[in-house]
């Protein structure tokens, strides 16, 4: 009854923006990540008759509220799932700064979902694993899949889950995340999709996303980087771009994140081989190459607003780990 | 031979962005803006039988290249219209600094316009005056208006041309004009006109803008501050949405844009009344009423990044200075 799962967030080429059903986490649009090595979350889930009720370690210290609710609704999912009603100890942490523009939720609830899985003894496929981390949180179901994934939205829960365009040895794509803040939003990502649809725009969006995600796996498949940045940086722009637009409009970004998409262009002008993409927050990935990350990650340390860079490649699927934690 | 005109820049509130015939400044969709008093240029044009060419002298410095060629072209469809060949001596100045996010093409072409006429002895009407002022520069011909202008965006050169609203004494907005930057864009508005419609965003924008049309005119006949000021915003959102997801993007803003956006709803939060809008630069143009006018001001003396502030309120139609400079 107890079992430890580790799972690398992910970095969204197509982002996610904006639910066709928000209670069942269906997504309006498919979208495409590269799941990453360095930033993971660690968790252990022991499920314990002993025990009143679920408890949640988050990085050593006890943790209730929204946190241990969210972590208990899908403990339930699971606990339904197998036909037991048993309480579980969830003892999580992450190698990354929450708040660092890492979707801590995508790496978080794909290492639950494939912890508390094993812990019950569930037969899961990979897909149904997805499905289920994607109840979670939505861009979970990404980081079920290792290496370059794609979300196929679907119309209901069985059919809504992330699928490998191409394995993490497949392409070795860096993405350097440069902090600029690690502030709480303002608004967090799952109101924001609730707005998502008071933008004029956003209809525009999902019809332009169609013939984004062929091109993104066929960049992804040829590895044809300045096709992939170039199409990351076209994706992150529009989907801040639905965000202004919304009704009240939503700024994620920062004075640091306009000078960093113009470092960015101006180093690539200077022939560095760079696009940034931006999720949800300030905080800016720099895509790039292997040969190229000691010039980039100079050039970021030189400016003095951003505060941390976080380097990471691509990453595995999620995999247990037997003498767990 | 000789007059001088005097006419004031605009602000617009529903911004002109994407022409329908590049050539005619035929716009795509139809504009609405306040034009402002303390934003002018003085034009004084003698035509001369003596002079070899045009001549264009700017602020103060004889100006040749393509400024001078663009005014040339301005003189030549008034010149056809009153039948002579005569070349001119344009003397041109403004009250402002170039650069400021301050269109002196709308305030120069609409003082043009009217200067030429009548140094021609030209009888024209002002749509017809507006419809030339156009043909220079798309939003001179707001500019030919006084007060609260919208430009009917037509389909041929007869029909395009702005009408008044409301007069510039129907309602006391102010217009302070944040300057953090006097650069020269890198990519100038005509250039921007033409790289519009690559957005997939364009057309939901131009059908959005359809709706707020009527809500802005309303805000204004009604003189409902807050109305007027969620519509601006939205509507310099819009804009910059379009922009940055045309290919390949527009980034106009500074970090220092980002700043004041954020400044900007902060006051708000804090009960001053104010609203911003942006052109195609990274000005900030803060729309306020007459008695915030100090506090706004205060707070924006107190930012070290605004370099000046230029304080605007609405503005009659251009007008003849009898005994021209």
């Amino acid at each position: 009854m107890k079992a430890t799962a580790t799972a690398g967030s992910n970095i969204a080429i197509v982002k996610y923006w904006g639910a066709r059903d928000a209670a069942l986490n269906l997504p309006a649009n498919g979208s495409i990540s590269l799941t990453l090595d360095a930033a993971r979350t660690t968790t252990t889930v022991r499920f314990d008759p002993a025990l009143k009720s679920d408890a949640l370690v988050l990085n050593g210290r006890e943790t209730g509220g929204a946190a241990l609710a969210h972590v208990s609704a899908h403990l339930d999912r699971l606990r339904a799932f197998a036909g037991v009603r048993v309480p579980a100890l969830v003892e999580t942490a992450n190698t990354f700064p929450e708040g660092a523009g890492i979707a801590s939720s995508a790496s978080g609830f794909a290492a639950l979902t494939v912890a508390a899985a094993a812990a019950l003894g569930l037969r899961l496929s990979e897909r149904e694993l997805s499905a289920l981390a994607r109840l979670g949180s939505g861009s979970a179901c990404r980081s079920v899949v290792g290496g370059w994934a794609e979300w196929l939205p679907g119309t209901r829960h069985e059919d809504s889950y992330a699928v490998q365009i191409a394995p993490p040895e497949h392409w070795d794509v860096r993405d350097l995340v440069a902090v600029v803040s690690t502030e709480a939003k303002a608004v967090p990502s799952a109101k924001g999709h609730e707005r998502a649809a008071s933008s004029p725009l956003f209809q525009a969006r999902l019809r332009e996303v169609e013939g984004r995600l062929p091109a993104v796996r066929r960049a992804i498949l040829e590895r044809d980087f300045h096709a992939l940045g170039v199409l990351a940086e076209a994706d992150a722009l529009s989907m801040h771009a639905i965000m202004l637009t919304s009704a009240p409009p939503l700024l994620y970004w920062l004075p640091a994140t306009v000078e960093l998409i113009r470092q960015v262009w101006q180093w690539r002008a200077e022939g560095l081989p760079c696009y940034f993409t931006i999720d949800a927050g300030p905080n800016v990935h720099i895509l790039t190459l292997p040969q190229a990350v000691p010039h980039v990650a100079a050039r970021l340390r030189a400016l003095p607003y951003v505060q941390q860079i976080i380097p990471c490649g691509p990453g595995p699927a999620p995999r247990l780990i037997p003498n767990g934690a």
